[in-house]
């Protein structure tokens, strides 16, 4: 990346629920966006910590151990290992930051399920 | 972290400038945020990027090819290896991503460098 981008904006342009858009790179991590809405399904991803930060709207992270609702502003790490879903009542946007190597629903393939190159589609 | 956290308002309630707070951890990187304003001085971080999301204000980040103005909302990477000088005419609060192994001001010692015990004080 040699200009700046918003991950707000790019957001805010995806047309496509539940499908990442990777924006940038930090050393073997992806900073994605995706536009979410209804839910993802429950998953894990064994050995990589996953990084919640809400641009828009609300997030809900169910988990075993309970549930933490992100507003806009805030972020939330989930562990690598902890089974969640993602939950987002009304149209939610959030930036990811996770290792090159995460799956988009971890340990299940769902109808939700999306490869990277999808994700990596040019901005 | 077990609980949600706000960078905005994390970065807003430090007190001393280019201090940078861990506030979160991903893998083998952390979520750092900072308050600043004037220049952190030239450097360069030989094996790690470093990921720039600005909160509030406006960030100047000048480089040998040339310089990028983040407005509040957009992020930059500055890729392993790239000298680089951070600067802000007014306060501005940042979030920085990068691996745990990275020093403050690289391959530079300056007044302003501080160590990870400093960035790891309790939120």
């Amino acid at each position: 990346m040699t200009r700046s981008a918003s991950p707000k904006q790019i957001a805010a342009s995806l047309t496509e629920l539940w499908s990442p858009r990777v924006i940038a790179e930090v050393d073997d991590a992806y900073v994605k966006v995706a536009k979410v809405q209804g839910t993802l399904g429950w998953h894990a991803h064994a050995d990589e910590d996953e990084l919640f930060l809400v641009l828009k709207g609300v997030l809900r992270i169910e988990m075993e151990q309970g549930a933490v609702e992100l507003a806009e502003g805030e972020l939330f790490v989930v562990p690598k290992g902890v089974r969640h879903n993602p939950v987002a009542q009304d149209e939610c946007h959030v930036m990811l930051i996770e290792r090159k190597s995460t799956l988009h629903t971890g340990d299940v393939v769902n109808e939700r399920t999306r490869s990277l190159v999808e994700q990596l589609r040019p901005v």
